[in-house]
C-alpha cells in the first residue's frame, strides 16, 4: 500500500484565473500549459490500515497543511478507502525559483495515493482528482502542451486535462527570470475570488480567453512561433488587468517585473522572438525558441539574480511501488 | 484684436479615455478633473488683418505644430473671421514636471483668441470650443473641480465642462511625483484609440466610469474624503487596466511608477489618506488633504527626483486686452 510518484511543475500560456465552483476547483475558462523538465515535486504515499491520523512531510520535516489535509479527505472518499496516510513529500523547486509548487505537489500526491492502492488509473481521472487539490495540477499530469478543459458539467466529471502535441513543444524554450522568492502579498486563491466578485472586466477576459485558446491551439498546430508568443503574452495581460479592475485594486507586478517586460520588449526590437506571461507573483517566464534560450538567459542575468532555463517536461509517472 | 489669457492643467480623478468622435474629440464618458494653481500657460493671440500665414511661437521660439494649425483652422470657423493670427504663448509647466500641457494650452489659446475680437464668450461655450483642440483642455476653463458632460449630440454641441463644488476643493492637495519627464512612448490620443478599436475592455470600463463619476459627486459634496480617494484611484486603475487588454498590449505603467504606488499603499497603512492617480505617462498624482502635503510629498522625494505640491487652481482668465 505504499508507492511514490513524481510530477512537474507547469506554466500556463493561457491563463486559468477565476473559479466557476470554489469547492470544486472548477475553472470559468479552459487553459493551456507547458510542463517543465526542471521542477519537480516526489511524493511518496503509504496507506496505513492502523493510523489514526494522516501524517505529512514536506523536504524532511513534519508539516500541518491545511490544503493537503482536505485533500486527503477528498482523496479517500474518491479513491473509497478508510485508511490514514502516511506521506513524504519533496519539492524539487528551489525556494528561490519563486514558482508556486502546488501543481506539481497534488498531482504527484494524486498519482501516489492511486498508486499505493495497485490502481492503474486513467490519466483523465487522476487529472480530475489532482484538480481537487489546486487546479493548475489537472494540467501536471501530462508532459509538453496540456490543455485542462472547463467542462461544462456541475459535478466537474467533464473538467480535466488532456495532452495536446505541437511542433514547436520540442523547439520551445522557458527562461524564468526570478524577480523575487517572496511570498506573494495576494494569493493566487484570494486573487482570483476578488477578481471574480468585483472586477468589471472579468466577464471580457473568460469570453476571450476562450477565444485566446482556439487561436493559440490554432497557431501550435501550424508551427506559427510569433503567434503563439503574441496570444500568450496578450492573454497574461488581460488576467493582470483584471487585477487593476477588482475592488480594491491590486497588481501582481512589480517594478521589477516591469523591467524585465521592457528588456524583452527590446529582445523582440532587436529580431529575437521573446514573449513574456506572468502568474499570479511577480517573476516573470519568458517563452523563446531554444535557439535563442542562451541569448535571452544572458539579457536577464543582468537584470535580475536568478534565472533557469527549462524545457518541455515529462508527464507525472508511478517512479516506485513497494 | 489682440488679448492674453491664462489657464492651468488640470488632473482627472476620473479619467477621459475614449473618444466617441475621433474628429469632433467627443469622449465615450464624462469625466471630473481638479485644475492645478502651480502650472499654466499663458498665451497671447493676435488676428492680422493682413498676414498670409499664422505665426505660433512657443516660449519664445517659432514652432511649427500640426495640432495647433489645425486649431487655428476651427477657431477661425467657430469665431467666423476670416484673419491668421500671431501667437506667442509661454507654458509655465516646467519640462521636468512632466506634465502634459495641451489642457492649459488649448484653454488658454481658445480664450485669448475669443477675447481679441472683443468677445464675451459664455464659458460653456469656450470650454467647448477648447474641447476642439485637446479633450482635457474643455475642464480648464474652470478652477477647481470641473466636470466634463460628454453629452450626447452628434454635433457635440452640450459637451463641455462645468465647475462643481465640494467642501474638499480647498481641503485638497495634489503632490506630484515626477518619475520622468521623457516623451511617452504612446501619446494618449494614439493609446486611446488603440484602446477604443482593440481592448475587450472598453467597454465595462465607459460604463463603470460613469458610476464612478456618480458616486464621486455624492462622496465630494458630502466631503468624505477617503471614498474620494478609492473612487479615484480604482478609475485610474480600470483605465490602465484597459491598456493592458488593448492588441498588442502597452503600459503607462514604469518601475518607478509601481515603486511610488507602493509608497502610497504603505502611507495608507500608516494611516495617512493618500490615492494615485496615473494619466498616459509614468509620473504619479498622489491625492492627499493639505495637512498631509508635506509629508506625502518628503517620502516622495526619497524616491523620484521633482515632487510638487499643488492646490486648487484659478480657472482660465484675459489678463489683458489690447
Amino acid at each position: 500500500m505504499k508507492a511514490t510518484a513524481i510530477a512537474h511543475t507547469n506554466i500556463a500560456l493561457i491563463k486559468y484565473w477565476g473559479k466557476r465552483d470554489e469547492n470544486l476547483i472548477l475553472p470559468a475558462n479552459s487553459s493551456l500549459s507547458i510542463t517543465l523538465d526542471k521542477f519537480y515535486t516526489e511524493t511518496s504515499v503509504e496507506w496505513m490500515e492502523d493510523a489514526k491520523n494522516d501524517l505529512f512531510s514536506l523536504n524532511g520535516q513534519i508539516k500541518q497543511d491545511a490544503k493537503v489535509a482536505q485533500f486527503l479527505k477528498i482523496l479517500r472518499a474518491e479513491l473509497d478507502i478508510p485508511y490514514f496516510a502516511k506521506i513524504d513529500s519533496v519539492n524539487h523547486v528551489p525556494t528561490a525559483a519563486g514558482l508556486a509548487s502546488s501543481a506539481s505537489a497534488f498531482a504527484a500526491l494524486a498519482v501516489a495515493g492511486s498508486a499505493a492502492l495497485g490502481r492503474q488509473d486513467d490519466l483523465a481521472n487522476l487529472s480530475r482528482l489532482a484538480r481537487r487539490g489546486s487546479g493548475s495540477a489537472a494540467r501536471s499530469l501530462f508532459g509538453g502542451l496540456s490543455i485542462w478543459e472547463k467542462g461544462s458539467r456541475l459535478d466537474g466529471l467533464d473538467s480535466y486535462a488532456v495532452p495536446f502535441n505541437s511542433p514547436l513543444t520540442e523547439k520551445m524554450a522557458v527562461v524564468v527570470a526570478v524577480v523575487s522568492d517572496a511570498e506573494k502579498a495576494v494569493s493566487s486563491r484570494d486573487g482570483m475570488k476578488s477578481t471574480v466578485l468585483t472586477s468589471p472586466f472579468f466577464h471580457e477576459w473568460i469570453q476571450t480567453a476562450e477565444e485566446d485558446l482556439r487561436n493559440i491551439k490554432s497557431a501550435f498546430l501550424s508551427g506559427k512561433f510569433v503567434e503563439v508568443g503574441e496570444i500568450l503574452e496578450h492573454n497574461a495581460m488581460k488576467m493582470h488587468a483584471t487585477t487593476l479592475g477588482a475592488k480594491p485594486p491590486f497588481t501582481y507586478f512589480s517594478p521589477a517585473s516591469l523591467t524585465v517586460m521592457d528588456e524583452v520588449r527590446k529582445l523582440r526590437d532587436e529580431g529575437i522572438p521573446a514573449y513574456f506571461t506572468m502568474d499570479a507573483g511577480p517573476n516573470v517566464k519568458i517563452i523563446c525558441l531554444r535557439e535563442n534560450e542562451k541569448m535571452v538567459s544572458s539579457r536577464m542575468q543582468k537584470l535580475v539574480k536568478d534565472v533557469y532555463i527549462c524545457h518541455a517536461g515529462e508527464g507525472a509517472k508511478v517512479i516506485q511501488v513497494d
